[in-house]
């Protein structure tokens, strides 16, 4: 088997886990760190794959437990795999679905009920329920809210239709090799915050099982092995000894790189992520699922993180927020309607290269789609360059001032 | 005053009114015929102007009455005009807000009430109503569905909040050169093709004095008239006496061009659109309003048409309705889940370039925006380049052959 994921670091951020580098993937390479573009079912919401491209945007990822249920496996296979289905021609990364199975209600465990919380955790946990104001993605009151979890897998309802699936370790394998992403993810327990510890003891036990599981049917496939890499992910909560028991074991086993899942304290997010850094071996590549704000990145990339995922970009620009080096700006705040500044004055992104502040507010309250175009192709800009700069930052020696005069701005 | 419009005829249909030319406008030239995309409310929905220019799209239509209410004149103004607001380097029409108005409700004239069906007529007279799934833009039961008429204008409720509105000839014009579209309209009462012969007979001479007035406003402001081409608007219903006056009446005065208004016979739209034809003066351009289905291109060229608009491809788009050489398809049928093929095999859009069917029907029945975005480009494309192509067939002579071969193929 010829490894499909290489990963060769360039430089290094002086007293830090922080690096820079370049991964190879079957569809190109990612220049890390990055910013990883969410195109939750198959497509970035609102905008085409060129539009995409425009942004700087290298990597996309798309999650499995959607495309599971619609329009299934076999049919993107079918398709050509996810690259040919959707038209990205670059690297693609599949979640392993575990998440949105625990987001969709309440995860019983053997050792109590622990709720998964879903809307009082701000970092996470909420990634998939869509705030779309063009689209009709909240949950029906009518789908009972339950995933059962067993140490096999986990039987839950479909939030479309209220049917029961199930998942494991070994579909969700085989979920994602249909799908063909160029990276997927072994398929885990990702725990509430408001879970005890006895409970996230217990389920991180069970996801280190589940990665063994992952591994072995991924690597059984001699087809799938030698095209998409497989990343193992570190849970743990807020919790030091789980996080660094997990980064152990999940690093003892033969992945192409590393996932760090779960939920975080928002004050101190680098430091459980430099926990497991300092442990995770340093020659692969660790994406840091759904995270995060602007600020998070310098936490996360100082702290030895190389990718990033968040749907926040494209949510916040289909309900008019948009991500400025000011903080956010609410478009449809009435100080916008007569306002013919672009929304920021030295962005380069396609939006503030043509469009006002005024021609924007008036889409959102014309409830025209164009709106959500343009400012998603803005908000993911703003990240994808944010990160990039941060790269460059590392490159040329000047990390901690950018990121003082970075957060100095954003926060003021 | 220089004349801001200017047409230039290349070559004639034999034996028809019929004919290729050239509409010179401030922001560039129309290759006649042409298809006039329409972009309601300053947005072709759900794409940017540069995805509206790939179809290769010449012109777009903005509707007045809408602008008008939302985000106002003003404003649009102080933008620096529509092309800059809306970034459309094009040229560019603007309607005259009547039939708009009239399309609310019902119309009260002097000669009795005549309702204005807004439903029933299939051709015309539903042209704001938007189907769209993702915007909400029906009616909303509380507005009182009035349009008051008198010799000096019309006064009405907006759609949008019920509040009272009043346009007139003047007013239509002063909006208009606030918007500053190259080619703007003269305020027209649009009757309802139900309404009695004497009803239209009282209408048509009050669009008659509108046309007067419209022109005279127009031409007392410099500037907009430097600027802007006004048309005058014939109508008459389906009577070729009515027709032929009203022609003859608006062709007496010195307009840049005209625009045929109001309701046909799907059967015979040809004879009616000739009938005018024949009376309007060869060396101006005539836009017929609101037209039209494929089939319609051809009888409206045949009879000297050279300008169709119609909102048909975008909303169909957005219900998932494409336009093929063969009829529509309806890409929400069971039969396209697992279709592999583009919309059309030969066609040239962006859309059939790189998606297949499967792919639009997931995205449709995922309620992605992408699919209205995707579909509208084809079915934009789709009228765009049939009225490209039979201005090729008249310039090389095939053009009986071409709507023969055309619609054999569109009707079986």
């Amino acid at each position: 088997m010829s490894q499909p994921i290489k990963f060769k670091i360039t430089k290094e951020l002086n007293n830090t886990l922080g690096r820079v580098g370049v991964i190879s993937t079957p569809h190109g390479e990612i220049e890390t760190p990055a910013f990883v573009t969410v195109g939750t079912k198959a497509t970035v919401k609102a905008l085409t794959p060129e539009q995409v491209k425009s942004t700087g945007a290298q990597v996309v990822l798309s999650n499995t437990y959607h495309l599971y249920l619609q329009p299934g496996a076999d049919l993107v296979a079918k398709a050509g795999g996810l690259h040919q289905f959707m038209q990205w021609s670059g690297p693609i990364m599949t979640d392993s679905g575990g998440f949105q199975v625990f987001s969709l209600g309440e995860a019983f465990g053997k050792g109590g009920v622990s709720k998964v919380a879903k809307k009082t955790e701000p970092v996470n946990f909420d990634n998939f329920i869509s705030e779309d104001p063009y689209t009709d993605q909240n949950l029906p009151d009518s789908v009972s809210q339950l995933a059962k979890i067993d140490n096999d897998g986990v039987t839950f309802r479909s939030h479309l239709d209220g049917s029961e699936h199930r998942l494991t370790p070994e579909s969700s394998m085989a979920i994602q090799h249909k799908l063909g992403a160029d990276i997927i993810f072994a398929f885990d327990e990702c725990t509430s915050p408001q879970a005890s510890y006895e409970y996230q003891q217990e389920a991180l036990t069970r996801t280190h099982a589940w990665a063994k599981r992952s591994l072995d049917t991924h690597l059984i496939n001699n087809e799938a092995a030698n095209k998409q890499g497989l990343f193992g992910i570190v849970q743990g909560g807020r919790h030091q000894d789980l996080r660094e028991r997990s980064a152990k074991i999940i690093s003892s086993m033969d992945f192409a790189g590393f996932g760090i899942g779960g939920s975080f304290n928002k004050d101190d997010l680098g430091t459980a992520v430099g926990w497991v850094n300092a442990i995770l071996p340093k020659n692969k590549p660790r994406h840091l699922l759904g995270i995060g704000e602007p600020e998070d990145f310098f936490d996360g990339v100082e702290n030895g993180a190389d990718t990033f995922d968040c749907v926040i970009p494209t949510r916040f620009a289909r309900t008019g927020t948009f991500l400025t080096h000011h903080g956010r700006l609410h478009i449809l705040n009435q100080q916008y309607r007569e306002d013919f500044r672009p929304i920021e004055n030295d962005c380069r992104c396609y939006t503030c290269q043509k469009y006002t502040r005024a021609y924007l507010a008036y889409l959102f309250h014309a409830k025209e789609m164009l709106g959500a175009t343009l400012g998603s192709i803005h908000n993911i800009y703003f990240l994808v360059n944010l990160v990039a700069r941060i790269r460059q930052s590392i490159l040329d020696d000047y990390f901690n001032e950018f990121k003082r005069a970075f957060l100095t701005d954003y926060n003021h």
